[in-house]
């Protein structure tokens, strides 16, 4: 199970949260997140404001259930995340 | 009032929502956004997928009222949408 993610019911989905020191860093993790859903073909529901981001990973339409493909991606975004971060 | 949005009270905030035609022209609109944050000190809360933008606008911290400041960047919001608007 990838870091900072919880799973939950009704519909089966992913949530994570990070938070962010400062907005740049921010929104160099909202970037490299649109480029890894334009790879991936995964787009989540994505909320931010000045120094959060929350995001919820549903599985695929024709699925009730999530799979390996969105497991993946929260560990994907966690390396992101890992890699934005400035420290 | 600026188009595209309500005023909702308990907190008072502004909602609004654009839709896009393409994942590159909503990436298009959050940059332009963010930039606007940054240049105005306001950083709304935005929700998004993979073809819309949620928005809600807070008072400022020490107010419980909406004011010109907040009024003026949904307008700026609006205009942001429409140059980016590929039609």
């Amino acid at each position: 199970m990838a870091q900072n993610w919880q799973e939950r019911p009704r519909p089966q989905r992913l949530e994570g949260c990070y938070e962010f020191p400062s907005y740049a860093e921010l929104r160099d993790f909202l970037d490299s997140a649109a480029e890894l859903s334009e790879r991936e073909g995964l787009y989540p529901d994505m909320g931010f404001g000045r120094d959060y981001v929350n995001i919820t990973i549903h599985a695929d339409e024709n699925s009730d259930a999530l799979g390996e493909k969105q497991r993946r991606f929260a560990e994907l975004l966690d390396e992101l995340r890992r890699s934005t971060d400035g420290d």
